[in-house]
């Protein structure tokens, strides 16, 4: 099946597979905050004690079928807390989109991804922090604006 | 040894114990959020799964050895990451002193050892959320206001 430039693509979410990192995930992470290059080592590692969380966190990807290129990612994991009797809270985390890509809602594919996956297994909220650049695209996916993010960074 | 109203008392940090529910920790949470009462059973189950993850999930007390009774808590728990060169992030959660124990400066010894915990596994940075009210409460334990906390509910 040829591709031409005005066939529609599908643009699919799935987990992240050990051979995105051959695919630019790292290279699309960079796009986001600091991220030197990945050993494999250090990735396969980094892999594995993720998938050992199971669905506690999941990373999640939208591979462009025509260049074979990792074009959005975003993750999300599970808090469980002793607070609403043993409740669970989705912190969804390092989301980003080729900066080459717009227009085609990659952004809310991740969200709502990554959203449905929390609301599946049980949490009573899902959470994220944003620049206020990016709040009315949240808003848009159904967030509300609650408190503020601190940080101390140590490095 | 008896103790006076004067005496000043030690208010020591450490980790969860499980017989710690049966001394008001729930109770305290109570002051934060929406919590109703949580059985044994449920205690005890949640409390493993949090073991579990080891120094990944520490849910620190402190306890008024006068009253018996946890006065302050606080948890931090472990984000794995591929970005910053597979960096690791401290995610502080539930941080509450019980009202009635005031100038004693039991949030900052909270803070202080969640913070610790997550420098001393090697996280570049440590991330909260809060109101504004609480705002200047973390900027005397160092930290500064970066972003938005956006939140969507499911029930």
């Amino acid at each position: 099946m040829q591709h031409t430039e005005n066939e529609e693509q599908k643009f699919n979410v799935r987990k992240l597979e050990i051979s995105d990192k051959g695919k630019g995930f790292i290279e699309l992470l960079q796009q986001l905050s600091v991220c030197d290059s990945v050993s494999n080592d250090e990735f396969e590692h980094r892999f594995q004690e993720l998938s050992s969380l199971g669905e506690d966190h999941v990373i999640c990807v939208i591979e462009d079928e025509v260049s074979g290129k990792i074009v959005a990612t975003g993750s999300v994991f599970i808090e469980k807390k002793f607070l609403r009797n043993c409740g669970k809270v989705g912190h969804i985390e390092d989301v980003v989109v080729d900066s080459g890509i717009r227009g085609k809602q990659l952004g809310k594919k991740i969200i709502n991804f990554l959203t449905d996956h929390a609301h599946s297994i049980g949490c009573y909220k899902v959470i994220l922090d944003c620049s206020l650049d990016n709040k009315v695209f949240y808003e848009k996916c159904g967030f509300k604006q609650k408190e503020v993010q601190m940080v101390r960074y140590f490095i």
